[in-house]
């Protein structure tokens, strides 16, 4: 039996108890060592359990038949943190197994696909998800861009997951990743651990937004930018800015160690970023809830407004200017729907032949 | 204290450590019991920790300030079937309790958002979710259908939540949901327990389609659907057809009680819809995948075609087939930001002077 098991986003706490007890129950126990990292969580486990947890990077699990192998005889616990099959799908894991004819189970989790909700902003009105790799000397991959600025247009936020490079999570494990060069040199040099933070994302981001300046469609570095820090820990950080202020100062400041406040505040990986379009008003009540309470609440979203002073004005008018920057947009790139009826319409006027005589 | 406990989809397993935690040490417990449902969990959850439930309906949440009031002295949790801040919000909750100076916490777990992903389709190509209604007497409402469409010619995938009408998750619970014309003429009658089955959700996408039929861009009925009954559970079911067949015989088949084989294998509540659009290979192969293995896998989808005989051949052909109708809808509606420079150049043909003169 191979069981996948969803770990949750911040600790062995958020395993579920169905989720543990197979673990518990296991006789082999990997975990995804390559697409996302949960600080502490594999010698925590062994603390737990007294079991060890060998950490399956990429090469293991999909050039291997070490799991299914096993899998066949013993009960094999397969860990992904997040959910096993919300940003990566371990579909050909599956397949494998089924070919095996190895039963298998799935036991969900939370996936910072659903946890994103904690920033107040509607799952109903994100779009697709984008993934924004790690530029380096062989390329500056963009294609993501469109698919951000087709959901900006339609109204829907977009939730960008930030590339990361080389996940470590025991001590003992040799990172795994290769840049492009050394895979295209057949190079086995691995690279050095790299998280995007938000602001290295919200840079290529502005990056991008100035190569494609000369057409009169696409975000605006005014508009809003939330950053979301460590979501679902303890000291989880949402942080809401414009591109421009989010993206100050990077990739420099990761050189020269400067930090600006947001930087500060929103801390160490894991980071992800939202570039949300047209704000509803009960998604500005929250973000900007901040201000309602005297109280201190950390995991309330907090503002950091181009201007140093942050009061209600300061948002209201932060959110109005974001508003009317997506109206721009979508007052040019309209619903394809709409717009197929008046390319129709065009084609009308073009074509008739009291114009053309 | 007010902490906001996400249960899962399935059973009392499915609660993370750290939320059965929180319920452990709570004075109050209520259950959100007006946004979905996991039947038996009330009963389970009193059996467990001998501590009473109180189902919370939207009239207790939205209109008294009960749950604020004891969380000002008391550990109050209110559990959220799934995740609490995914498919319903509960930001007014947060909010209020933020006014009262009342400190909050989220315990994420699980939502149908995510664990959508246990079909084979990745993620990454769903568009924004939407949400079917009933329809009733007093209206047909569609407006979902544009957005589905609007996913379906950006190549993107759309998982439909199915409406639920009264939810009653203790025998003991009234009822509190009110039919549209109840509401409006402010009679507190309170309707049967109803759930949209996947087939009703079809049927009514093909009266939009029909309705519809006169536009030449749409969905056709032979597009692909593919059906999900209570995921994440252990007699879970992903069903794969056309919309034509999912749709067959409903809702007079609700009243006669005459069943498909789809609506037979699907079974009883809670159930969603996928609304594909096209398909990647690594997605068909996970979809088609019953055909691989002699053994029996029951959380692999099942391929319901409109032919008899199901085998390779016959489900190579349907998923062509769908592959061909998604692109005949991507054609005509295609990426806004193309028809947006066509337009421009379309609107410089009319208003050229040479053709004018």
């Amino acid at each position: 039996m191979l069981t996948f098991v969803g770990a949750g986003l911040a600790s062995l706490d958020d395993l579920t108890c169905s989720g543990l007890k197979a673990i518990k129950q296991a006789n082999f126990l990997y975990l995804d060592a390559y697409t996302s990292i949960m600080p502490g969580f594999a010698e925590e486990l062994k603390e737990l359990t007294g079991k060890d947890v060998k950490p399956a990077d990429r090469e293991l699990v999909e050039e291997t038949d070490e799991i299914i192998e096993k899998a066949k005889n013993h009960n094999v616990v397969f860990i992904v943190i997040g959910d096993p099959l919300s940003a990566t799908t371990h579909t050909d894991l599956i397949l494998r197994a089924v070919d095996s004819n190895v039963q298998f189970k799935i036991i969900h989790n939370t996936s910072i696909m659903t946890a994103v909700g904690c920033c107040g902003l509607q799952l109903y009105n994100f779009g697709a998800t984008v993934s924004i790799p790690f530029w380096d000397e062989l390329g500056t991959p963009d294609s993501f861009y469109d698919k951000l600025l087709w959901n900006f247009s339609a109204g829907l936020h977009t939730l960008c997951l930030l590339d990361i490079k080389a996940i470590s999570p025991l001590e003992s494990f040799q990172v795994k990743e290769r840049s492009t060069e050394n895979i295209l040199r057949e190079r086995k040099v691995y690279e050095p651990p790299r998280y995007m933070s938000c602001g290295h994302a919200a840079y290529q981001l502005l990056q991008i937004i100035e190569r494609r300046s000369s057409a009169d469609i696409g975000l605006s570095s005014d508009c809003l930018a939330i950053g979301l820090a460590r979501i679902g820990s303890t000291d989880q950080v949402v942080a809401v800015s414009t591109l421009k202020e989010m993206g100050r100062g990077h990739p420099a400041e990761s050189n020269t160690g400067k930090q600006t406040p947001i930087t500060a505040a929103l801390g160490g990986p894991l980071h992800s970023l939202i570039v949300p379009s047209q704000l509803h008003p009960v998604e500005e009540e929250f973000l900007g809830c901040c201000l309602r309470s005297s109280g201190d609440f950390p995991a309330l979203p907090k503002i950091f407004a181009p201007t140093q002073t942050v009061g209600v004005d300061v948002i209201r008018e932060l959110f109005r200017n974001h508003n009317n920057l997506v109206s721009n947009v979508r007052n040019v790139i309209r619903n394809p729907i709409v717009h197929y009826y008046e390319s129709l319409f065009l084609f009308w006027l073009v074509t008739n032949p009291f114009l053309l005589s």
